[in-house]
């Protein structure tokens, strides 16, 4: 059980106390101390160490009953066998709220382990809540508190709180950040998390009236359904980016479908992110390139954006990185070329990019600018501005940062070079306008912008009314079979059927025969063409052991087509249980897909999508959502695929059901998720027929958790 | 045609003028004066100006004639409309090289294009070589020589050219480079390039001895072939990076086939460089990260990397970046992990990422590091730098530099942070070893090492014997038949297949009927089954019009689906001309594929290899390479689709016949280049048959040039 207790001592505390305090400065105890007295820190500080004296002209305490109030957050920097018995005394004096900087916990092995649990066990007796422990602290340099051992100087005020799995990684960053003049709001080392997690950190940060942004470190993520539901309540008025590693460690899932195959580690992490209106950076300099033009910039209208640069080379440069973005170039109005026009000079290049040759003047760069930003075409501007040859970077720097804080539009900066555009960066800097040292990473800042503004308007969009879906009856059936079944077995054909049947989905008429008489019979009434398949719960691929017979058109191939299917499969699986042959009236062609969903470890039930048919693994055209699903989602995951794009026609393919498929999906995912006893559940292919003829599962399987 | 005058001049001159050198600050013709002073050229400058004077202490000639030798190059800063005149005066004073910094030429429109083909006349008539004009003239920082115009200090000397067709980006590139502390070889600007174009200077920086990497920024290729063939005989010895931009500046491709559809710009231009072995880089910054791990790294022998890290969280991250840049983590030695274990504390971890915890130190370092290179398991190390806690971050890079530079294998540093990491900074890079601030960079920069060590490899495979080609049959029935095309028709089938039949290409047996019962008469002939396939030089896609049958397997389906096709073929198509329907036997069920050429542009024939079918375009599933293939380009591409992979069989798809499709994607490949004539060929699809039945071209088409 997660505590619910408030983590308000740690991010607002009027007094903390250092627990190992120390005045020999090659300690962490000393670092934690000075940081405390040196960040200006307004709350009371106190020092508990059992030798006791004084270190920055304060008393410190033999420990920490003794350390008067007010008092709301200790900080432990001891040996890890001290810490339960500190936490006991932490607990008496009242304190709810303890940071453990320790190591020597679960890191170590199974020693530190059981250590970190007798820790989280006098937590939970006190109701107190516990950062770490093996991290490095935390930081709030508007409060302003440095609770972290790191040499000075900590990182400048900002607007970008920094939420991080790793303690190294912070140190990196709070370093790096302090050199590159990137200030920061919060900074938060989670350690070992054995109490406060990362969900458990998002809300409190988001609360901070200073932060813009949250960035996140991650490693993993504990409880995924938890996760997506706090970030998504946070990225509607802040965003939220995440790093996350780990991508490779985990090795292939042990799973037997075409889903689990095809579904890597990061389909749900993907999947969970767009839910919750994470966005996705892959390297640590995207994160904090994306962060300063998601903190400073109004959201783009749309994806046309306008280039203005002083020099051909680099517009170019950034055509190509704005495409590749997913952006494209603006076509300017009529209106525009022709101001632009009567501002530049007669070689001027007034197609966007807007190339205002190298002779531009920082009024010209303003002029054209403002120009650029009142064109209705226009969503968004690059400025790239390479050191000019009659100007100076820095005064064209100060001509645009008014035109671009009168802008409700984006504008991003691409300076080019280093030396000769310092005044310009501390200008811009200074003024929060975005700057990047190439259009490539200026491009993708923009793009970053274009995911937010894209995002928020999804969540305007209107819901859609509810599906008829009969879970009750799906839920009894179940129930009736559920004992009958080993953990890990296949469902019966025939159950999952009738299973999906309650959540509308589409089945072919079928029966199943014990002999090739049976299957004669079955035939006729079904009329021909029929198709013969293996019915075996022991068999979840029938046409790798030859188990499918399609497209035969009379009693004679019925017949001998049952004893063929019969003698492959005891051929190949000579121990399968074999409950006869399934008859199924032939469908017309159509578009095979597949639909599939297993639980995810962290994320439970995730949906995939794509084309069917056996070769689906190879091609990855798939795409993931998790169920249930809404039915934007639904709408992305078809779009993503050409499998489904496809579904609206192409050349000589005619339109299929898309509308049927949509619904499946949907209908689909709303079982997968009512149903987590399934490890995997899988329609193999569904067949889409043309349009307004339906969608239909032609061969299906699931199996129980093992 | 090109000039084969030298460019020695330009590179190592005796004497230089700047015409057009002035006094005043504001002018460009005093900072080329003031650069060339400065820079420290050893050999004699002269400035000339109508004016006369004096500068710098040297006296201004009023005319180019005046200067006394040794004279090798001229620069002109001058306007354009005077440049002719004074090309004529160079020419005349004995110059055979000079470069033309000013603008005001084809960059402007047409008269500006006009005088420039005026300056490369006059050129031409002394062979003179030119640089420019509308650029900033070229650096030399070990001869050295700043022939530019830019302000001072130009760039450190070091081991990377940069050759540019933009000027501003050479500006910027400088002021970076120097802003990093990274040192440049050369720089040449090429601006308009009416005469010396990115090719002209290859070979000449490729042999300054100083240079160990070229780097290119290109707009584009003028000759693409002969970029090729110049940059393979360079890549031999030197590494060669390129940033190609314009990438989407083209627009699609004017042309009628699936080819021409899937080629984007660039495949050309990926195909072309991978030939030359060119890096293509994506960014700026990825180029001069590439650059210094080139120069200063050995390449590595494999793609297995030891991490060797002080913290979790930086070595989690490495080693993502590692597989996503396709290298993976080392399976270390049991020997090395013995040695490890007894370097480190308990709590270390030995598997690879090997961290040494936060107490690691420089010995440490030093000795796991040398432990790691002994390790045969390992190709090569990043070696993870974090602000140490308890070193400093110099000690650490002090420490390995001796085991980096004893060491036959590459390592690359990730120093993460900014000012706590300065001085091993300045450690690192003064040893030449490779330093980036995040992971992801180190782990994109091993990459590039390994691409050129694989490339490297590759020049080492001895060739395969020649193929039995019919050349000169099928010339000369290309011959015979064209006077009766049009430019730009369809090649008749029959000729078609003629020629491809000359250079090994299997057909299937077919003939051409002119009304059902010819139709029928041959089926009986070829024997059942048959397809059906409409025959008319206006049809390039047949199925699209609904004039193919497939699967015909008596008389009277073949006499029905005769009349279906003409019916469904005029329907659709009422002008076609219609040659009749031709009978073709069925073949087998396989694997289909498509081989498609095209003339692209730049580089010529350029041969498409994928997934059969129309959906071929959409799947995105095909490869390129420049026609005619080595066996080397060959395998490339069939291993670089999943269309090629899966004809080695794939679950219950059977292997097909690979080497017949190698076998028939190589003779195709000589056929695209032999007949340049042709805009278009495509064999879609070519079936390839179970495992030694060969591959054969099912349908064909081909297109003259317009």
């Amino acid at each position: 059980m997660a505590s619910t207790a408030s983590l308000e001592p740690f991010f607002a505390p009027r007094g903390v106390a250092v627990i190992g305090a120390s005045s020999d400065p090659t300690k962490l105890g000393y670092g934690l101390a000075r940081n405390l007295v040196q960040s200006n820190f307004k709350g009371a500080v106190h020092f508990v160490n059992p030798k006791g004296g004084s270190l920055f002209g304060r008393t410190v305490f033999p420990a920490i009953s003794e350390a008067p109030d007010p008092l709301d957050l200790a900080i432990l920097l001891i040996p890890a066998g001290a810490v339960p018995q500190t936490l006991q005394d932490c607990g008496q004096r009242g304190l709810r709220a303890v940071i453990i900087g320790s190591g020597g916990f679960r890191e170590t092995g199974p020693q530190g382990a059981a250590l970190e649990d007798e820790c989280l066990q006098i937590a939970r007796s006190f109701d107190m809540r516990l950062i770490g422990p093996n991290c490095i602290g935390l930081i709030d340099t508007h409060l302003p508190i440095d609770a972290t051992f790191l040499p000075p100087p900590g990182p400048l005020p900002g607007d970008v709180a920094f939420i991080s799995h790793s303690g190294a990684i912070c140190a990196a960053v709070i370093d790096w950040a302090r050199g590159h003049s990137f200030g920061l709001s919060l900074l938060v080392s989670l350690g070992n998390q054995v109490d406060v997690n990362e969900t458990d950190v998002l809300q409190p940060i988001a609360e901070d009236p200073f932060t813009k942004v949250l960035t996140l470190y991650l490693e993993g993520i504990r409880d995924g359904r938890r996760f997506v539901s706090e970030a998504a309540r946070i990225t509607r008025q802040k965003p939220v980016i995440a790093l996350k590693v780990g991508r490779f460690a985990g090795g292939r899932r042990a799973v037997a479908s075409h889903t689990g195959a095809m579904a890597g580690q990061e389909s749900a992490y993907n999947a969970a992110f767009r839910r919750a209106g994470v966005i996705r950076a892959e390297t640590s300099e995207e994160m904090f390139d994306w962060a300063r033009a998601l903190a400073w910039c109004p959201p783009p209208k749309g994806r046309s954006i306008a280039i203005l640069t002083n020099a051909g080379g680099p517009g170019v440069t950034a055509a190509d990185a704005l495409e590749i973005h997913g952006m494209h170039l603006a076509a300017l109005s009529e209106a525009a070329i022709q101001q632009l026009q009567a501002e530049l000079p007669p070689a001027a290049s007034l197609a966007n990019p807007v190339d205002m040759l190298a002779s531009a003047s920082p009024e010209q760069y303003a002029r054209c600018l403002q120009i650029l930003l009142d064109d209705p075409n226009v969503h968004g501007v690059m400025v790239i501005l390479p050191p000019p040859p009659m100007f100076t970077a820095g005064a064209v720097a100060r001509a645009i940062i008014p035109v671009i804080h009168h802008s409700e539009k984006p504008v991003i900066v691409a300076l080019m070079g280093e030396r000769l555009i310092q005044e310009a960066v501390e200008h811009l800097r200074a003024a929060h306008v975005p700057e990047y040292r190439f259009p490539e990473r200026a491009a993708s800042a923009l793009a970053a912008l274009t995911w937010r503004a894209e995002y928020l308007a999804r969540l305007e969009q209107a819901p859609e009314p509810p599906l008829d879906l009969d879970r009750a009856r799906a839920r009894s059936l179940f129930q009736a079979n559920r004992a009958s079944l080993m953990p890990g077995a296949w469902l019966p054909v025939e159950l999952l059927e009738e299973l999906l049947a309650c959540y509308g989905i589409q089945i072919p008429q079928s029966s199943l025969a014990n002999s090739p008489a049976q299957a004669v019979e079955q035939a006729r009434r079904l009329n021909f063409p029929v198709a013969l398949k293996i019915a075996s719960a022991d068999i979840p691929h029938k046409s790798d052991v030859h188990g499918v017979l399609l497209n035969l058109w009379d009693e004679n191939a019925v017949a001998s087509g049952y004893a063929q299917i019969i003698e492959n499969v005891n051929r190949a699986h000579p121990a399968a249980q074999i409950a006869g042959v399934t008859i199924q009236k032939m469908l017309p062609t159509g578009q095979d897909l597949i639909l599939g969903a297993l639980q995810d470890p962290q994320f439970g039930p995730l949906v995939m999508f794509g084309a069917g048919g056996v070769e689906a693994e190879q091609l990855k055209d798939t795409a993931f959502a998790l169920a249930p699903m809404s039915a934007e989602e639904a709408d992305y995951v078809i779009e993503g695929t050409w499998a489904g794009r496809r579904l609206s026609g192409y050349r000589n393919l005619p339109p299929a059901d898309r509308a049927a498929v949509r619904g499946a999906l949907l209908r689909f995912s709303f079982f997968a998720a009512d149903f987590p006893e399934l490890a995997e559940v899988e329609i193999n292919p569904l067949r889409a027929l043309t349009d307004g003829q339906g969608a239909f599962a032609l061969d299906l399987r699931a199996r129980l958790n093992a």
